[in-house]
C-alpha cells in the first residue's frame, strides 16, 4: 500500500474540530451541546445578502474572474476608506475565505525551510497551512498573565534567524481576544524594517473591537508599503462563514503578481459567495452595529461569569470574540474530552432537587429520546495546547468563543461550573 | 524589499488565461472575441440547481461540515452507482472545485522532492499545484500522429524512479479528449500495483464520452482500492464551473483521513455551492442528455471544420470538449496573440466585397463602437506549449474548447482559417 506524506502525516488535527465525533456521540444519546468551541456566529447574516442569492438572474452559474468580480473589489476598496486605509481595487485579491488568502500568502512569500515568526497562543490552522506549505513556524510567546499583550521586541529579534521571511500577526487576535496597540504595531513596524520581512496581519476580526482604543491596520504603517500582506474575510463581518469568500490585499505588486498564479490555477472564487458578499457591504451599518453590541454586550456577561467560577482566569478580550481562559485542570484537553464522554448535566436534579431518573453520573442513556427532549446538556471547549506551536504549553488552557446568545452563554457557564466541581472530585 | 519565494516565481502563468490581458484590449477597441481558450461551457445551469439557490430559507449561512454535507455526499454515492462504481458517502470529500481536490491530493501523497508521472500535453495546472506543493513532474509525452494515446508501459518504466509516489491521468483527457482504453487502464493498473504507486484520476469529464467504448473509472481498476484516488467535480457536467464544488473520492482511509486534516484547516466547502450542486444530481437525466448530445454534435463539427483548414490537423477527440490541434505556425503563441493584437475580421468585405470603412490589416479604430456594434471578430484560443511540462513540445499547437453554439463555431473557424492566410503572408 502506497504511504501518505510526511507532510501529510504531521498535520495536526484541528484542536476546533478533534472533538467533534464525541460530540456527535454525545448529541446521539440526546446532549444537548454548547458549542463554544468554534466561532461559528449564530447571528443572521444581512438580509440584503440573502435576498442577492434569492434573486440571480443568471442563467450559467459560470466561473468568475481569477481576481474576483471587479465590482465586488470595488466595493470592497470603499469598505477599507471607511477605516482609514486606501487601498485600490486592483490591490485586492478575492479569495476562497481567508483560509485560502493564507495559503496562497504562504505559498508566495515561502520556500520550504523558511521561517514565519508568529506569536502564540495563535489561530491553530496558521500551523497547519505552514506544514501544508513546508514552512517552519518560530513562535514567539505571549502569557495570560500578560493579557497576551505582544511580546517584547527582544524576544522578536532572538526568534529572527537567516531563514524568516516574515512575521504574522492576528488582531484583534483569534484565540485570545488581544487588541494591538498602536505603539506595539510601531514597535512591530520597526522590526519587520529594519529586518526586511514580510509583516503578514490577519485582520479579519477589524469590526470587532470593544475599546475606545484607535484600531491601527498593518495597512496604515508608515513606510510599509512593500511589505504588509493583509489577510482579510466576510465570514464573521456579516455571519457568513459558509459563502467562503475572504482576500488578500497588498500593494506589493510583485506579491499580488505571484498570488495571481496560484489564483489562476484555482481558476475562480465562488461565484455565489461573490454575490452575497457584496450584497453585504454598504447599507448595512445599523446590522453591522447590532452586531457589534450584541458581542460586546456578551463579552462583557461571559468574561464576567468565567472569572466568577473558581480557579477559572480569563484576561478580558478587547477584540475579536475569543477568549484563552485557564481552567483549574492539569489537561485541559481531557477534561474537554470528558464533557462530552461522561458529562451530563441536568438542570432539575442540580436546582430542584427532583430525581427525574437520570443521575449525575450515571451511564448516560441510549439515544431514544432525541429532538427537543435532551437527557441534559454539557459545553463543547476547544483545548489550546493544539494554539500553541510550542509543546507543553497552554495545557491547563482553553479556548471559547462567546458566540452564542446570552442566555445560552448563561447555561453554559453554569455547566462549566459544575462540570469543573465534578471532574475534580471524581473518584 | 522582501522578496517573493522561488516556488511562486516559478509558477507558470496560466496558458489558458496569460492572454487575457489581450483579449481585453481589443475588446475594449470594439472587437468580437470568441474565446476558444476556455472551458467555460455556455449551456445553462440545470433550472433545479438555480432554483434551489433561489428558495434557500436559511438565516444564517453557515460553515458546512469540513467533509461537506452527508446528503450532498449520499447524492454523490448514488450517482456513482450510475457508472458502476461503488463508493460510500464517508469515502468521499466535498472540496473546492476540482482545484481544491487535486492540490489537497498532492499535498497528501508527495513530500517535496517525490515524483509524479503524468502524460503531456497535460492540464496545465497539474503543472502549477505540483510547483505550488513543491513536487516534481515527470512528463511521459503522447502524441499528436498516435492521438494522443497512452505512452507504452516501456515509456513509464523509463520515467519511474525511487522517489516517484504516483502516476496522475485524466480520463477523458483535457487538453486532448483522449479516452483511455481499458487495455490501456490495465496497463496502467500493473505498473501502479508492481511499483506500489498512487493513481490519481482525473475524471471530471466523465459524462462526455462519445464513442461506444465503455467508459472505464479507475474507480473499478480491481485490487487497486488502496492505490486510487479519483478527483472530480460537478462544475461541467451541470455547467456550474462558478459554484465551486469537486471532490475526492478513495477508499484508502488513511489517505481520506489525511485529505480530511487539510480539509479541516480550511474549514468548508462552500455552502451555497454544494446546495446548487445537491439540487443538480438527481431528475436532470434529460438535461445530461441534452448537454451530451449537444457536445457531441459540436464535435462532430468542429473537428470536421478544423481539419478542413490548410494545414490544420486534429485528432477526433472521443471525449471532454477540446482538442489539441497543430496549426500551419511555427510558433503558435506568438500566433494566438497576434490573433488578439493585430487580427481583425470583418465579414462584409470578405464576402460581399462592400467597402465598410474598415479595411483589414488597417490599424485598428478605437473604442467608440462598442456594444452589438463590432468592427470586427477574431478568435482566442491557448497555445499548447504551456500543457506540456516538457520546453520546446507543442510549440506549432494550440488548445481549443468547443464550449460555443455552433453558429460561433462556425465563425470561429472561418476566422481562424482567414487569420493562418494572413499570418502566413505577413510583409
Amino acid at each position: 500500500m502506497p504511504q501518505v506524506s510526511q507532510r501529510g502525516l504531521s498535520l495536526p488535527a484541528s484542536p476546533i474540530r478533534k472533538l467533534v465525533p464525541f460530540a456527535d456521540d454525545a448529541k446521539a444519546r440526546g446532549v444537548k451541546v454548547y458549542h463554544l468551541n468554534i466561532g461559528q456566529p449564530d447571528l443572521p447574516t444581512p438580509e440584503k445578502a440573502l435576498d442577492a442569492v434569492r434573486s440571480i438572474d443568471r442563467t450559467t452559474l459560470e466561473y468568475s474572474p481569477s481576481q474576483g468580480y471587479k465590482g465586488l473589489r470595488e466595493k470592497f476598496s470603499s469598505y477599507y476608506t471607511r477605516f482609514g486605509i486606501n487601498v485600490s481595487p486592483d490591490e485586492i485579491i478575492v479569495t476562497t475565505g481567508g483560509s485560502e488568502a493564507l495559503l496562497a500568502t504562504f505559498l508566495t512569500c515561502f520556500d520550504p525551510g523558511d521561517e514565519v515568526i508568529i506569536t502564540e497562543p495563535g489561530y491553530a490552522n496558521y500551523i497547519s497551512f505552514a506544514k501544508a506549505a513546508g514552512l517552519t513556524i518560530r513562535a514567539v510567546t505571549s502569557s495570560i498573565e500578560d493579557g497576551f499583550a505582544l511580546p517584547s521586541a527582544e524576544d522578536f529579534e532572538k526568534a529572527i534567524t537567516p531563514k524568516t521571511k516574515a512575521i504574522l500577526i492576528c488582531n484583534p487576535n483569534n484565540p485570545t481576544g488581544y487588541l494591538y496597540s498602536a505603539e506595539e504595531l510601531f514597535r512591530l513596524r520597526d522590526i519587520v524594517r529594519d529586518h526586511n520581512l514580510f509583516l503578514i496581519a490577519d485582520e479579519v476580526y477589524r469590526e470587532f473591537v470593544y475599546t475606545d482604543e484607535p484600531y491601527v491596520s498593518a495597512l496604515t504603517l508608515f513606510g510599509l508599503d512593500e511589505n504588509v500582506i493583509v489577510v482579510d474575510s466576510v465570514s464573521k463581518r456579516y455571519s457568513e462563514c459558509g459563502i467562503r469568500i475572504g482576500m488578500v490585499v497588498t500593494r506589493n505588486r510583485e506579491v499580488s503578481a505571484t498570488i495571481m498564479k496560484f489564483c489562476q490555477a484555482r481558476l475562480s472564487p465562488p461565484l455565489l459567495g461573490q454575490i452575497a458578499a457584496e450584497a453585504s457591504i454598504e447599507g448595512t451599518e445599523l446590522y453591522s452595529k447590532e452586531c457589534f453590541d450584541e458581542y460586546k454586550a456578551r463579552r462583557d456577561f461571559f468574561i464576567d461569569g468565567l472569572n466568577r467560577i473558581p480557579g477559572v482566569h480569563s484576561p478580558m478580550p478587547q477584540g475579536a470574540f475569543y477568549t484563552v481562559a485557564s481552567l483549574p485542570v492539569e489537561n485541559a484537553e481531557d477534561f474537554c474530552k470528558w464533557l462530552l464522554t461522561d458529562f451530563c448535566w441536568t438542570e432539575n436534579k442540580e436546582e430542584e432537587k427532583e430525581d427525574n431518573g437520570i443521575h449525575f453520573g450515571d451511564p448516560i442513556p441510549g439515544p431514544e429520546k432525541s429532538g427537543p427532549q435532551y437527557i441534559g446538556e454539557t459545553v463543547m471547549m476547544a483545548p489550546a495546547a493544539g494554539f500553541y506551536a510550542t509543546k507543553g504549553l497552554g495545557l491547563n488552557q482553553v479556548r471559547m468563543a462567546y458566540v452564542l446568545k446570552k442566555e445560552d452563554l448563561a447555561r453554559a457557564l453554569k455547566i462549566l461550573e459544575k462540570a469543573l466541581e465534578a471532574y475534580n472530585s471524581r473518584r
